[in-house]
């Protein structure tokens, strides 16, 4: 039974958890688009509320510091009608000694209804589900190397948007493969929605060769990897990659795979520009490209509310 | 007349500020468990709001850090609806040299209607009070080694909670008693309430003799401190006692005072375990016993909220 | 036509943005301090909400930091019902190297309905406005030296309050102008509301000689600089200038510029004194006065609120 190996379904196989993309159902991943898509309209409305999570208390524990992926969330929330707790969480229980888990069993005491969790540490958010009350639901806001999942789905809603049918698309995903929690979210989103073409490209020390096993192509020359491309996602390019002696330098990276009208000649002609941001401009993506007529960037920020709120609503409305 | 000195009530014997639990008669402790319970059933319910304190302000005034403690007011104001400034207030204009008391007067004029003070001097709360306009209730979050209200308030709510009646307990409070104002808040609680046994349990240097005329038992042995018990409250350890030479050692203080399955089973069959947290596990307490049958330490936390809830909307409904 | 040369007005002349009182006519002024005024009404009832921003999200982008400005704010914001969304910005994407503009670009994506912007660059709060997507309005919450508009008018409505007509006063405004951008917004409005007599006093080092160009009256001497006042307007001494070398000491200041109760007597007998707080009691202003009946300064504070509430929805409910 798919309960029994994945966490985050309940015995109905409903989403209770939102903790990785692997593993989750087509019909799930579909769901949470298609209920992503009725909320866009709600954010556009003259009052962006709906009280779908009134009297709720979501507390956000962000382990790892990131003022803007905690606003996301926080936004999404607060329109769904929740209360909403920012902990300070690296200032407060963890600096007097007490564990991650008595932590989390204190703050389910107070009856949370949903932790909002990024952590350095790969599966925390794994640890936290199965030890927090049965009332409490999970989303996982990035954890380590391993895994971002409404980053993945507010992609794959892009994607969506612009490109209606995933399965006959070629998408590249670009940069720094090796360290980035969104690469591996985004590439179990793709192959569970059916882009037969998904690139993998950088540099050797960037892009596992194992990748393939996951059905990926690695391509470590950038023309050859973004050639007829329908979307490509650019990565950012973290600054500690290349004081570390894993790369040359901004303007080398720049040189070979930093995102350029010329190179971006190369993709299909209506093929769309996607980066989780924030960008850097210059090192992994020219300023004409990220600003240009390509880019869907923005869109993606707008389309993150819509899709962490029906993640949310979802997870809120299932019984484990 | 009762209002004459305590500043916490007003000429009818009402609650307008908590301040310490000290001098509160009988009757003031009990409305506010009884309210207490009222509110427990909110929290559980699908929307976990009532509209007592719409369009209140409540300010979160920790001049001493406490990201726990803070959460519990923060929550318990949002489901009485009321709105939450959290101050930073260790940035804020203390540090532009401004004194409390013009702090205190420019909040109140912005029609703040509560504030909940956390200060490391004793007698804080007490002096905001005195100063701030008639329409603002003050809460006691804490205050130096004084005063911990609605901690001890809480415990009472858990202890009438599992034991029904007071008047027959022998309750042991054990550890640092010197430096705790949830020891001394809960001394005058039981008091209060007509306990007729209360021991303090620890050592010399951490337990003061002058207890003995406040009607509490001082015992230096834990074997003998915690014989019969009905109810143990541990108090945490805090680290700068150890390296302050007041204690040899975690390790020797744990052989000494830590609750063991072994000391534990000295108490009455049925005693609850009880502790503040957060937990120092194999410090003062055994994991064994923290997460065993009699510990009570996670529905103290839902009953906090609860109790919290009570007393804002209280003191929020009487006039100075 | 005027909406040319002022970006915060629309084509109708309607308030969208509030940067700077300079430029503003005079019946904008008037508007918002009548607003105002209905909305004192609102923070004196039981329940102190209206719904006029319910479903706005607003943003405090606070790149200088300032808890007191900032609660001001996020207090008017939650009684219009809005969602505030506080950025701790100073942390947050800047130290990952994003320009300001990807910054604001990202928020807006997020739909954010308003920005309130304090920032140490003088014409931010400009910048801004004129980049972020047409939906969004923008407040000024001080930017350098240049303008700090809510508190000019807060300042506008605290005189109005107590002296009804602005067109026979004389207005003194003494110490710190030339870093001050309060004493900038108040002779904006001073100027715009038909003040005829409006004195800058202080020393050499702090008063600019080119105010004359102002139609300001510019005195080294205090005596002679608020006699025969009906309000004094004294700023705040920033620390930093007298460690700057620009002043002898805090002594020394006080002798010759502190507001003490001798040199208010040089006044007219039903002078008001205001301040935009914090005091430095015994650098710019001494005890007595400050707390004398001709001070103001609490009553400043509880109008800063209301006159916040009215520039949010007045903007708010302006099309750009």
């Amino acid at each position: 039974m798919l309960s029994k190996r994945n966490p985050q379904l309940n015995k109905n196989g409903e989403l209770i958890h939102l903790l990785s993309i692997e593993g989750l159902p087509r019909a799930v991943v579909s769901h949470i688009l298609d209920t992503a898509s009725t909320f866009l309209s709600v954010n556009d409305r003259e009052v962006k509320k709906v009280p779908l999570l009134r009297g709720k208390s979501l507390f956000n524990l962000f382990f790892e510091n990131s003022t803007r992926t905690r606003t996301t969330f926080e936004i999404a929330a607060k329109r769904l009608s929740a209360d909403v707790i920012n902990l300070d969480i690296a200032k407060s229980s963890a600096s007097k000694g007490e564990s991650l888990l008595d932590t989390i069993a204190n703050l389910s005491a107070m009856q949370a209804d949903m932790f909002v969790v990024r952590h350095s540490e790969s599966g925390a958010p794994y640890l936290i589900a199965q030890h927090c009350a049965p009332h409490v639901h999970v989303v996982n806001a990035g954890d380590g190397r391993h895994a971002h999942p409404t980053q993945g789905l507010l992609d794959m809603y892009t994607i969506r948007h612009f490109k209606k049918d995933f399965t006959q698309l070629s998408v590249a995903i670009v940069g720094d493969i090796v360290h980035s929690r969104v690469a591996r979210s985004d590439i179990h989103a793709l192959t569970t929605l059916g882009v037969p073409d998904i690139r993998a490209v950088g540099p050797k020390t960037l892009v596992p060769g194992d990748l393939a096993q996951m059905g990926v192509r690695v391509c470590h020359n950038m023309e050859e990897g973004i050639r007829g491309a329908d979307v490509i996602i650019m990565l950012r390019l973290q600054n500690e990659r290349m004081s570390g002696g894993m790369l040359p330098s901004a303007g080398e990276y720049f040189k070979s795979y930093g995102l350029t009208p010329e190179k971006l000649a190369l993709a299909k002609p209506d093929c769309i520009v996607m980066h989780p941001g924030p960008i850097n401009r210059g090192v992994e993506i020219d300023s004409a490209v990220a600003d240009g007529s390509h880019s869907v960037i923005l869109p993606q920020v707008t389309f993150g509310i819509a899709v962490r709120m029906a993640v949310m609503s979802i997870i809120a409305g299932n019984e484990a």
